[in-house]
């Protein structure tokens, strides 16, 4: 799940969440934001936790510029999914915009 | 799960990463370094979630200061965890420290 990015600067979206209950249409709504995501201009990938017993979750998406989370925050779409996140699916959230500054990343040489 | 931090900016360092294997002495030794984060100059807060079936999980810390991130890595025992990490527990990872220019908190009232 670690995705690769070309180097910084770039910018994360962290969405850290906790749901009020297991609500069938909040995964489905949940995928289609993340497919949906993936196809805005200046997005460049997504990692996002399984959800424990309780709820809680995390996803934090890469975009180019500060413009096009703006753009995506603004889709029709994603809109909908806000309101009805706030007014249905969420008992506490944290949204956090941050300037990536560094980044490394490992993978294992399986060789040997 | 979500924490509450004062307004930024702060710094959060977000790590995805894979396990190969779900080692028992890992799950300790995770533990124990979010709990000695926690007692470190500087530290603000943790978000950490729940690892899928596949060992893939996120953590996010959140510090003062990039000054605070550096001592914090430069740990002696996080040091051995690093080490540890790389050779042994890790299947991949992506590090990233990124400057939070913005946040925003919901918490549901229940009263209704």
């Amino acid at each position: 799940m670690p995705v690769r990015i070309p180097p910084p600067p770039y910018w994360a979206v962290i969405f850290s969440s906790q749901l009020r209950s297991d609500e069938p249409r909040y995964a489905e709504m949940a995928d289609r934001m993340v497919r949906l995501a993936q196809t805005q201009p200046g997005f460049l990938g997504v990692e996002s936790s399984h959800r424990d017993a309780h709820g809680n979750g995390i996803t934090v998406s890469y975009w180019e510029s500060v413009e096009a989370i703006a753009a995506w925050r603004q889709h029709a779409e994603h809109l909908v999914a806000q309101q009805l996140g706030r007014e249905v699916w969420y008992q506490s959230f944290s949204l956090r915009v941050a300037r990536v500054e560094r980044a490394y990343d490992f993978c294992r040489n399986d060789k040997a």
